[in-house]
């Protein structure tokens, strides 16, 4: 009977809920044929389950398959429509659109290597068995990373909201007010607790602000030595150490440079760690945010160099106005960023730790300043009370003054509490003469802050309903489903300290070894590295990988991407920024690797070649992945992403290490050194892009591929008798993105690609990528998650938008005055009284049928003047008067 | 060092996120004394803490106080606020107010005896604990109860979405078109599913949905006699017969009423309930709905009584038309139900399953009716698989056809296989001759059903952003704090079956026992039963253990409200309907016991008394408790709720019984009998006032209570010199809720009840609750979980429509076309080019200043046309020609 009662569970836990497909089952005299075949087995099987049970649940498989759809539900186009949109393609299938894009000297000629796909019901219950071998200790290691308490509400109604978590960064200021008033926030309140004069929305941890804050001061003074007090956590100063290396600054330790600002620093450090940082560690655990500004005066000097920030281009919001004259928020300096002077930008503006900072601003908010300060004093006064104690025991505290921490000298009975410790599952930091590390104790200094007046505004007003949605963007937006989601915020992935001894991550590791396994297939590549967490970090990672290995091979001299005597490297991306599989990428990795030079491959456009083509096939060295496009990690409105390295086996030496774990697969030896905090960077968020890969399976990614060249390709044959499809490859397809040159408007009717972008908002969509990579165009990337229907509704707006542009051609629209130039059109525009437009009201706001007044999404503001505010830059909230309570005026009455 | 690692654990365990009121610490000196003292305590202590690791935690409290916020996060004023109400109310105190409006007769004198409260940031910890010790078995118990994967995209979004979870019935439908569109699909599911004529969007449970069908023949027919087949679930025949005693039906047993029409309703029955019933109870495990056609077909006969459902006022969702001639959706004769003939309503309209309903709609949208069949049909194989195999094995089936619950006849091994089962933490179920109920298996009849067509139209249009939220509405609408809902959706609460042994579900019954001794204490009654999952439920159960209990007593001729000899009971609300803490409650109890009777107090305003008196004190019997009003369960826009019973001690061995569960407590000799289907109720939904009792502890509680009364006297002290306010107590204060009469304006200004209910929308405010208890009035009930400003906003919204009523007396507005009647004002009314009213959109739409465009929550439709709805009652959804795709007109173009 034992094997009876497991086959009953094989068969009742499978059979809940997976979509059979109907047609297998053609008439039940046919079912039954199936049954009898399968009863055959079960007698012989049915007393000798233990060992056959695998067997056994593959045959029912065979028999009741399951209808594993969650590639259906990811993909958004079924076949019906993908045959419609072959047939406006002029293809007989799908197969046939990928022989005409992806040259066939580079396709992969094979299926990947995968395992099956898990169904959708059952992807949570796999994971849990893997989370549920980290174990769960209490830390108290410390070092920049401490559990805290995340309020409920602001766990589920922020981190848990998709209106926060999968926004992309906020280019559209009209429809992005709510997250840019949070982001207003929290720099405000970084200024408050630090007395800095600026501070911009988050970097990504601790370790690359310092390095962030180094190259800051450099670029400032040009002076090529840095000092770093040699207390600092050790990975910062190893992440500080590698980015020196990289632009050939000298660093030194120093603790002489430190003793005049640390105190009143450290306690904003400590209060701002233990309460904000900690607060999102809690979730996340292997994240740090910090704020460049605390980092930069912490690590550099009291030498505020405010005019610096201009060239830093990271994340950062500032007041600007709208057309109506009305206070609103802008990312600072974006058009600068984006459209002026990009080439000088030294990271991409994308990625940054948005959602956590966004979550640190709420809690602010939800605990108020006095709030923040009990805390911090009351978690002072218990380590008082606790050092009063390990005394009056007889241990001796290394340090007098501290804040939240205590170094004890143990002596020789260090070992003994250890092992104390282990018995009671509790991790503390070890120091080879005692425990945890030391900091000091300052005086609190008071002030009455703006933070506090913002406070109590926040009381009054903020509703999270003013925080907005919106659909279709581009750099791979794709669908980030629930499923996926879901276990970031498990216990098990979300509260272990990322320096606990390996054995305690076990779940981590695995997660770790099969995603590596997972990428390396669908790459093409032998080993990665997870340690960076940003796409710009990847790329930085992955060129001092190369550099490390050129060194090692006595090349050092190799250090530009021409000339063949010094080539070390060339930078790929592929297919193309416009959009194009180009034909010999073979024959220029060849190329290079003859003279001697490395093949970088950027990988933010993976998305076109999963499954297709690998770059470790056609020549490439190594290549980062955006996990948070391709594999399905959401933007969160400007991060936390991850961006791995993939690198052949030649590189594998020298990718990332870490000078506090472990990481056994990395040489220390060999390796380029450290780029971020964390040794696997953002890996709380890993689960996602697990989910993803493990529930399409081969067949669903490469599918997935397959589904966005062709959802590209028909938006470009529906637009192309319309606007000029720049760049298409050698037989007349694009790959998966294709820009639209909207250039010769501006002679024919004065309208630009920003008229156009916020046009768009007026049709309910979020604009796509502008002047990037060609000035003035616009670039269209749909990602397979978008169905035909929503893709049509793009299409037929852009084609309206160009007939709105025919009019003001041919006269018929005022060339200054018309819905083009005065988009996005508010609400408070639409319902005013006053309206002298030589267009209608509904004409503005519902340009076509499906933009309806009980479902259209409106830009809460009016465009944005970018001149004024680039000129104006306020980074802290506005005075007070602007937030005055408007009922007050009639209150009590 | 074992007492040093576990005080350290202690403190910083405490210290982290409390908050530490500053003002204990005046100042450093006064710390440091304090420090010395409890470090004495602690040199003491450290050698052996074991023991006494409470007594050092507590030391720790005391001079590091925790500041326990919860109850000030939930308590909307804050002390500036208290003083400034206290002032217009022209009262010194709280206390004062409470002396003015309490009778000091039936005054508690003394606090709550409640445990220490529990922080916000433990309260999830503690939970954990008491979670952890119910046991996670495979349960193939079945019997209406199935565990089923809930998609996470439904989870999130719906069940863990406050925009779903929070709101009120919905009464109001130009602001809850969303919620209403999904009961209407859910309708037409079950229609679709069942092939009936009419759903209601459902009844509380299988159990109650039985009882009540009976009920409908019985008003439909007038005969006296129900047969029922005893192959039901005995819980469903226990809740038929309990209810049929109830109004002196006689229930028979019955095999042969069945046979005709048992096959297509079971299969109905079981692809409805192993799909979408299941689906719900995977979440929520301890509930089910089950649409109340269903129930009806199924235990009656085939004869339909269409116009029956009029008299049975359950909810019941209907197409209607607005002011625009838009087709839209309004709860079903809800005029009626609420406003004329209400006296013949059967139940209150407000609780049913609405949440697992909405749930339950989205899923078949999520899976499409292919993948329903797929479901019902993998199902059903996999069964004849295990069957197969099952007698292959020597194992003889009780019954050749069956559907996906076998009955297997194991004679002497039956004791082995369970042992076996058990080992393997399998619950299955035992009758004394096998194993598991017997079911048939049936052809399934294919049709074409319009849910298909429907499902279509939803893959294309549906957007959760159409889905509304809205503030301040009637009937104790307090705060839901997302940490009070978290726990439901943990697996030990949600997916345990309600019929598991006892000893699996220890956590659970450790809750009830707490949450049992807390609402003894707080009303004063003796035992608890937390069967009933309705406040109507609640009130049917406390009159039926009234008349079990007369009728223990010989006294079974006591069955009305008056006359001496007969009375059984009288049912009072207390504070009254009307707002008010009438003087002689405690005479009247005194007077009605010593005519022979008993006190039911209707627990409805509970919400005024907690922590102030005490129904059990003042000479009730029985009381039900709304747990979703007072104690925070949300409304989940009409369940599910929980509506448990407290008694005396007398009643206690009269309270409902199990017929599959033991529960231990009961008495089943003497019980009243069976009055829902689970033996807790909606047992997952207890965490929910578990988590609000234990975080706001004694003083939490009565200060809410406080609260609730003065906020709802500064509302009435602002209003009353505009309005006429009804009913005051001998002081000249009111309770936590009040009337405002505005029927006097029906003749000065031609505008009524509904005009300024709709107004408010304009305002950005739900509607307080309409008609009730004094018909053409409002009644307004702030709650504490309102802040002042919002009860400022409200009060001003209030004079602001009094000033417009007075406009139309004074005769500076149109009588017929004024922004009341014309209320309420949706987008596209608003933006629309034609505007022909005598005021304007500014007027119309943002009426004060703090109703502005980019925050407003707009109506999305005007106003309903009531009449001609209720004269055409479309219950599924309409033709598809009024979904037709309107950008498809435009499509490939």
């Amino acid at each position: 009977m034992q094997s009876c009662a497991k086959s009953w569970r094989v068969v009742i836990s499978r059979s809940m809920n997976a979509r059979v497909p109907y047609r297998n089952f053609s008439s039940k005299g046919d079912v039954f044929k199936k049954l009898q075949r399968l009863t055959a087995d079960v007698s012989a099987n049915v007393r000798c389950m233990g060992t056959s049970q695998v067997l056994w649940s593959r045959k029912i498989e065979r028999i009741l398959p399951r209808h594993d759809d969650f590639s259906e539900r990811h993909i958004g186009p079924g076949d019906k429509e993908k045959r419609e949109m072959l047939n406006t393609l002029g293809l007989e299938s799908v197969a046939q659109l990928i022989e005409n894009t992806v040259p066939p000297s580079i396709r992969l000629g094979r299926s990947l290597k995968m395992d099956d796909p898990v169904c959708e019901n059952e992807i949570l219950d796999s994971l849990q068995k893997i989370a549920s071998r980290n174990k769960m200790w209490r830390s108290y290691i410390g070092m920049g990373y401490y559990n805290c308490f995340v309020p409920p509400v602001i766990q589920r109604n922020l981190l848990e909201n998709s209106g926060w978590v999968t926004q992309y960064t906020p280019y559209q200021p009209e429809v992005s007010q709510g997250r840019l008033e949070s982001l207003l926030n929290y720099q405000t309140m970084v200024c408050d607790i630090t007395g800095m004069a600026v501070a911009n929305a988050s970097l990504l941890d601790e370790g690359t602000a310092a390095a962030e804050a180094m190259q800051l001061c450099n670029r400032q003074n040009k002076r090529r030595i840095f000092y770093i007090d040699p207390r600092c956590h050790p990975q910062t100063i190893a992440v500080v150490q590698t980015r020196a290396n990289s632009i050939y600054l000298s660093v030194y330790p120093s603790k002489r440079l430190y003793l005049s600002v640390y105190p009143s620093v450290r306690l904003c450090l400590s209060i701002c760690l233990s309460v904000f940082l900690s607060m999102s560690l809690s979730v996340l655990s292997v994240f740090v945010y910090v704020s460049v500004c605390l980092s930069v005066f912490v690590y550099v000097s009291l030498s505020v160099c405010l005019s610096v920030y201009v060239s830093l281009s990271l994340s950062h919001v500032s007041c600007y106005r709208d057309a109506a004259g009305k206070e609103v928020y802008r990312l600072a300096l974006q058009t600068r960023e984006q459209h002026i002077r990009r080439d000088k930008a030294t990271s991409n503006i994308c990625t940054a730790q948005a959602l956590l900072a966004n979550m640190a601003a709420m809690y602010a908010l939800y605990q108020g300043p006095q709030g923040l300060r009990h805390i911090a004093e009351r978690t002072h006064n218990a380590t008082l009370i606790l050092a009063e104690g390990l005394k009056r025991a007889g241990h001796k505290l290394q340090h007098e003054n501290f804040f939240d921490t205590l170094k004890i000298n143990c002596g020789v009975a260090g070992k003994d509490i250890l092992e104390k410790a282990m018995q009671r599952e509790i991790n503390l930091r070890v120091y080879s003469d005692g425990l945890v590390r030391p900091v000091k104790m300052f005086k609190i200094k008071h002030r009455q802050c703006s933070f506090y007046v913002l406070f109590l505004k926040y009381i009054f007003f903020t509703s999270l309903h003013f925080y907005f949605k919106f659909t279709l963007g581009s750099c791979t937006m794709k669908l980030n489903s629930s499923s996926e989601l879901m276990p970031i915020t498990w216990r098990e992935f979300a509260n272990i300290h990322p320096f606990v001894p390996l054995d305690q991550a076990e779940g981590y590791q695995q997660l770790f070894r099969q995603l590596e396994r997972d990428l390396c297939e669908i790459t093409g590549y032998d080993k990665i590295s997870f340690q960076p967490n940003s796409g710009a970090q990847g790329e930085y990672a992955g060129l001092a990988a190369i550099k490390a290995y050129l060194n090692s091979k006595g090349e050092s001299h190799r250090t530009v991407d021409k000339h063949k005597a010094n080539l070390a490297a060339i930078m790929i991306t592929y297919p193309s920024t416009n959009g194009v599989f180009e034909e010999n990428v073979s024959e220029v990795c060849e190329l290079i690797h003859q003279n001697g030079g490395q093949v970088y491959l950027d990988g933010a456009n993976m998305n076109a070649q999963v499954g297709l083509c690998r770059p470790g096939d056609y020549g490439s060295d190594v290549s980062h992945l955006n996990l948070h496009k391709t594999f399905c990690i959401p933007h969160g409105g400007g991060g936390p992403g991850m961006g791995p390295i993939g690198v052949k086996q030649h590189l594998a030496p020298f990718l990332p290490s870490h000078p506090v774990v472990n990481m056994q697969s990395s040489n220390a030896g060999s390796s380029l050194g450290t780029i971020s905090a964390a040794p696997w960077g953002s890996s709380a968020i890993l689960p996602i892009s697990w989910a993803y890969i493990k529930m399409m399976g081969s067949k669903g990614l490469v599918h997935a591929t397959e589904v966005a060249i062709l959802n590209a390709n028909y938006m470009a044959k529906r637009l192309e008798n319309h606007y000029k499809i720049l760049f298409r490859g050698s037989k007349g397809f694009i790959a998966h993105e294709f820009i639209l040159d909207v250039r010769p408007f501006k002679k024919s009717a004065n309208i630009e690609a920003v008229d156009v972008a916020k046009r768009l908002q007026d049709y309910g969509f979020h604009a796509p990528t502008m002047s990037w990579p060609v000035p003035g165009t616009l670039m269209i990337e749909p990602t397979e998650s978008e169905d035909k229907s929503e893709l049509d509704r793009f299409c037929d707006s852009l084609l309206a938008i160009r007939q709105e542009i025919a009019d003001i051609e041919e006269g018929r629209m005022d060339s200054r005055v018309n819905p083009l130039k005065m988009a996005p059109h508010s609400l408070a525009c639409i319902t005013s009284t006053t309206w002298d437009r030589p267009y209608s009201r509904e004409y503005a706001a519902f340009p076509m049928p499906f933009v309806r007044p009980e479902t259209k999404f409106w830009p809460t503001i009016s465009r944005i003047d970018d001149i004024y505010g680039d000129q104006h830059l306020v980074c802290t909230c506005p005075p007070m008067d602007v937030y005055e309570s408007p009922y007050e005026e009639r209150a009590s009455s």
